[in-house]
């Protein structure tokens, strides 16, 4: 094994595809969402490439809209995360799960079981991306008039985390000594009961099942406000992030990195990820047509529905699309992150409504990269060579041709300069992705401190 | 086909077998909670032997005891059942799967989605075993001192199928149109809003799973306490009972088709299953030496821990397993009826604590039958052509061997007698049970009626 630093490979797969309106592309699998042939096929096609991982967004509801502009939304109604990856893990060898979760609308005794479940049926490639839900539509889902505030999802988040770990902790890895002669099956000394009180959680323990593969199933963030960035420099071990330009890139991953010390971890115990998405031609023009077929697709009840839902409170009734875009309004309570990146959008270029609608669409705020496959090589490689990138998170425009292109284009390249694996280096995912596993916190607290289970 | 009334199969699999030390025979598999290549073979031998479904017992937390006969328990870890059958869907293409989830534990909207996913995953082979939880340590899981009682989670159980059978209901069948044309990725006619608003739910939907290929995954219960018969012949489209004579059986069986009418319901939409515990021996001898060997395996912790679970409250230090039986308590918050069948068994008998124990130990109150392939076969077709049972819930004692066993000597007698299939019938679970796809109740209301969405 080669001791170089190498890429890290997300590959977000979002059904039809990331593009807003990819769906009505005819090389899209239209059908996406809910069927399984598709989604066993891309993922067999990102572990052919031997990226670490495929990722999938999540919220407990459909996300909102005109009925005009949500009838024309071809992601609206998709698998569950966790039960399609783990219909995944039984078809496929390598490749790692990163199933989005909140903290907002889920239980932590629940929660802490399916992920423990996953990391057992696939043999430790098991990851959480720990969200607090931007979608306000949950709220009304969970018997709740509004979604909580920003500060109190990631208080709530917070212990959340915790005590899910500890559920995971609640048995040492080598509990299960079934011996058939005395009948004892495991160790009672190596059961540990939880027995959180906090703020929000009274969950007691233990889990009933056993420590997971990886110890923890790998904690994935995205969140980029303050809050986010402290919870991730706490707790996170990939950051899937969004930055439009190397600068912010640089910002977010030094400062990112920096924090780190706090909480004694070291640089390597956090992998940042930016996602990418990306317009592969053969040639630059071949790029830059694909790139505007695409984005004609985008039917303007869609540009209008996009633009609203960062103009919150604005009348945009007397713009037309060409105007100048105006300010955005200071402040959401759903992404905070996201919102930044949108006005530096806005602020940086003097965009009209329509370059600011088509820059939002293609990747929702995250970089495009366009070009050859040698120029998309060129355009990762120089943020990870300048403090901008563990890594990336590929969004491809369309699926499955999208991820098919960069698979049998791109890797290749990226394989050749020495930057990207050529055979997975560990069988769980936190070995390919270089990620210590976790000590159980529980055992190191000494046998007497601990309670038997009533 | 065949017109002639067919046995309906389950296979109740539970990690290393039904008998309560089933771990420590030398033929189970002794990891089996959390081994998926055990379930992919056992589920694989299911379907080799044209069972409907596997079915999987589940509570949110980890079964009680003393330290010690906890500790000798081989079952206390193992794959949430969801999770484990969306796995096993995707190395199976006939067999149903009936996944036990808690009413009084989980949240409507989130245990809608899980199964409507498992139902798109599997192509319509989704089952959901309606349980209030009989496990008391659950509550502490989930920030409650107390388990709830009985009739309060009967309550909540009612009104958490409405919720989510309505969920299921938010899309009609045909709502997806996907016209690249104009750009209309669903008709918005076709999206109900559920907005419900009861005593213990507020879920405004929609769902953003489509709805499930079933129409509603198969709806199955256990429960056979006033309350539990009442839900179910509203609600269930399965039973799995518990009953160890002919004339108990009978007894629940009319009571249970009686009930029917009076939901519009008619005596088909209804298969009752009691649970079977099959010894099988090539001898009756070798079957009843079977079965000696399994008792034998039974620590004495283990069979007072058992007693206990019945006697709540009551002094057993005084008593000696020789001794008679005492009467039982009459009334606890657990499993009622349950509680009523040991009663019977003690009653009937004048067992010994012994003999209760390890009638008890086998298979909880099941009926257990012991003999020659033929002899299991004329024990099981004797219910079944008396009026007792629709089908039969078969628990094999060990596992992997018990339905090894089953699937090899048991099924050909069956299907020699033309009680079996010799083939799937239909593609969906509901198809090979003989069950009717539920017709769309949102959609029946009429359109003017309903709201769009927010």
């Amino acid at each position: 094994m080669s001791k170089t630093r190498k890429f890290r490979l997300g590959a977000f797969i979002q059904a039809t595809g990331h593009h807003v309106s990819a769906w009505r592309h005819p090389d899209a699998q239209i059908d996406a969402g809910l069927n399984f042939e598709h989604y066993k096929e891309i993922t067999q096609t990102a572990e052919r490439g031997l990226f670490d991982a495929v990722f999938l967004a999540d919220s407990p509801g459909v996300w909102g809209g005109t009925p005009e502009t949500q009838s024309r939304n071809g992601k609206i109604v998709h698998f569950e995360p966790v039960t399609l990856f783990s219909a995944l893990s039984a078809v496929t060898q390598n490749i790692g799960f990163v199933a989005t979760a909140s903290t907002t609308y889920e239980d932590p005794y629940t929660l802490a079981r399916k992920f423990a479940s996953l990391d057992h049926l696939s043999k430790g490639r098991a990851a959480w991306n720990v969200v607090t839900t931007g979608n306000e539509n949950a709220a009304q889902n969970f018997g709740l008039e509004h979604h909580p505030d920003h500060s109190q999802r990631y208080e709530r988040a917070e212990e959340f985390v915790e005590v899910v770990k500890g559920l995971w902790d609640s048995w040492e890895d080598d509990a299960f000594i079934r011996d058939r002669e005395s009948g004892i099956y495991f160790d009672r000394e190596k059961l540990h009961i939880l027995n959180h009180k906090g703020k929000y959680f009274s969950v007691k323990g233990p889990l009933n099942v056993g420590r997971p593969i990886q110890g923890y199933p790998v904690i994935v963030q995205a969140g980029a406000s303050e809050a986010g960035r402290d919870l991730a420099a706490r707790t996170a071990e990939v950051i899937f992030t969004a930055n439009q330009t190397l600068e912010d890139a640089q910002e977010f991953y030094a400062d990112l990195k920096g924090r780190l010390a706090k909480y004694g971890r070291s640089p390597d115990d956090l992998k940042i990820m930016p996602g990418a998405f990306p317009i592969i031609g053969r040639t630059e023009a071949e790029a830059q047509e694909k790139y505007e077929f695409l984005q004609s697709l985008i039917h303007p009840d869609v540009a209008w529905s996009i633009l609203k839902q960062y103009y919150k409170g604005v009348d945009l009734s007397k713009y037309s699309l060409d105007d100048l875009a105006p300010e955005l309004p200071s402040d959401t309570n759903t992404n905070k992150s996201r919102l930044k990146l949108v006005k530096d959008l806005a602020t940086r270029g003097n965009l009209t409504l329509r370059q600011l609608y088509l820059s939002l669409s293609t990747a929702r705020g995250h970089r495009t990269i366009l070009g050859t496959p040698e120029s998309i090589a060129d355009q990762l490689e120089e943020w990870f060579n300048n403090g901008a990138a563990d890594g990336f998170n590929i969004m491809p425009p369309i699926l499955p041709t999208g991820l098919d292109d960069f698979v049998n284009l791109v890797i290749p390249i990226l394989q050749k300069r020495g930057l990207f694996r050529t055979e997975y280096e560990g069988r769980t995912l936190r070995e390919n992705l270089g990620l210590r596993r976790p000590a159980n916190r529980l055992a190191a607290k000494g046998r007497e401190e601990r309670l038997v289970v009533a």
